[in-house]
């Protein structure tokens, strides 16, 4: 069993490729709410939107988020009733969050709304939210508190960033399952996701680091900077507001009480020496995931490099990639 | 002022056809909300939906309900889920279903929710529910009780009907306007609705029919009976499980303690002269509303009936309709 902490959009291409080297069944990803939000009246989880769809192959690969070839007449619709449209929910992807939220109004836990939504759509790995309890990322800016979607999709995250908190995290607790999940796993990736905003939310719910510190020998995580920039989106910022180096000496430290294994970008091999004599392992592979081949190699670099042993196959000369765990 | 009594398809044309004869502004619709249902968790109210969208120019003619034009992948994505899908919602209609359920869930009334939309779609006339209570309507058969969406929608009226009864209505109270708008007005008109299941909610609340029984004098209905059968859907069968005959006698029958004028088709010359000779007026007309010229004559002529002093303006002899009230 192999477990993620994983945000949306780099999350999804990692996991996208995870799923091609082993068995769906035995991946369950944790995934960050912090950026969940109520749109139009409905319970709108992104990051588990993006995993969901990405493991059901409904993904828009071309947008990184919502579901491939979805159309956008209720959005259109909605602006000319005067709401808000910066949020972009399709058609079909509406359809999630219609059930999720009659799932949650008729009293089932996040969790379980997941599990059904998972069930139906044919996911066979295991996504749990951190955490049934609403923890909301809020980015303090010069113009106020905005909370991750206003600051991400609305303003395009063209704000200055003072710091970033996590609203409710002191109270919340783990999700069932999210504990034992990475204590009983035999690896723990952390995706390329932003170590502030999208793992920083999961290490924020009280036990989770914890428990991360306890699953010490079997973790690795993906940089999602490469050189000194993200590979998308504001990483760099976020880190930066958190004191972070833009770096993968930053994302080192963002994990250091916890991680075995940070796997950078080829490019960042300099930085790689620099941080292996403070102590940590580093593995540098092709970190940039345009293709399908790309995912599936970096999914399989991660899992040789903390659990080779977990990784019966090679790709055949053919190039194909069979399926983990199959003769 | 005028008010009309209306449900969804028959009263949807009436409506387009008083609109095209006289000032939007000038007219209030008390509407059925009998049919209102929870739809994929959902507050929808069909026939508030249907007089909202020919009033704002967006209703899909064609179908009769609905909007013009709209996609339905929504709905395909939520069959997808496993979710229900008899009960057509589009892309573009569901945007009217998610504003206004919103505003109930912040504890908005129907009424005022129904006005904010209608003031967000440029609806100038005014369209009131019928009640803020939650008044269902629910057909017996032999299957057990259906609600009139099931009834209706889901299983195409193909049930034998036991009874018909409205749930809730002796607890509800007319929406706020509903009463002054009958005893203010210049004229009541009966759309052509179903006398059971489309008028017959709104005569169930309490008040209502007291109202129209004050306001006898100035009331006239539209037959949505031609012959023995009904233009459109179910009538006939839920007047005879109510004990009425499916004919104009029977709309007659339903209304008799309060209507002034009965506006059937010529068709039903005969049996218009038998309910003469019981003392009620009736007048024979082209009820049948095909084209948007057949709307606004049959308008016209329920206006000269009852209230002709208030249609100031004849068809200009280009065949042009002007406005009423307009030199």
């Amino acid at each position: 069993m192999i477990c993620v902490l994983s945000g949306g959009t780099g999350g999804a291409k990692f996991v996208d490729g995870l799923r091609q080297v082993m068995p769906a069944e035995e991946i369950t990803i944790i995934v960050n709410t912090g950026d969940d939000l109520l749109w139009w009246g409905l319970y709108v989880s992104p990051d588990i939107d993006s995993i969901t769809y990405v493991l059901s192959g409904m993904l828009s690969r071309e947008r990184g988020w919502g579901v491939r070839g979805d159309t956008f007449l209720c959005l259109q619709a909605m602006g000319q009733l005067g709401e808000p449209t910066w949020f972009h929910t399709g058609d079909r992807d509406l359809a999630v969050h219609l059930l999720r939220s009659r799932l949650l109004a008729e009293g089932k836990t996040l969790s379980e709304a997941t599990s059904i939504v998972c069930g139906k759509l044919g996911v066979r790995a295991r996504i749990l939210p951190m955490s049934n309890s609403r923890v909301e990322t809020r980015v303090d800016t010069p113009i106020g508190e905005l909370s991750f979607e206003e600051y991400f999709v609305q303003r395009w995250y063209q704000d200055p960033v003072n710091s970033v908190r996590f609203a409710g995290a002191s109270d919340a607790e783990p999700a069932p399952g999210v504990i034992e999940a990475i204590t009983s796993a035999d690896a723990v990736l952390i995706a390329p996701s932003n170590p502030v905003t999208s793992i920083g939310p999961i290490l924020a719910v009280p036990g989770i680091r914890d428990a991360l510190v306890r699953a010490r020998g079997k973790i690795a995580a993906v940089s999602p900077i490469v050189g000194n920039a993200p590979v998308a989106g504001p990483a760099g910022i976020l880190m930066a507001a958190q004191g972070l180096p833009s770096s993968i000496a930053g994302v080192a430290q963002a994990y250091e009480d916890f991680l075995d294994v940070l796997i950078c970008d080829t490019r960042d091999a300099r930085a790689a020496d620099a941080i292996r004599k403070g102590g940590l392992r580093v593995q540098c592979t092709q970190t940039i995931m345009r293709s399908s081949d790309d995912k599936a190699a970096l999914a399989r670099e991660a899992l040789t490099v903390v659990a080779g042993g977990l990784l019966k196959d090679e790709p055949a000369a053919d190039g194909t990639v069979p399926r983990f765990g199959q003769p």
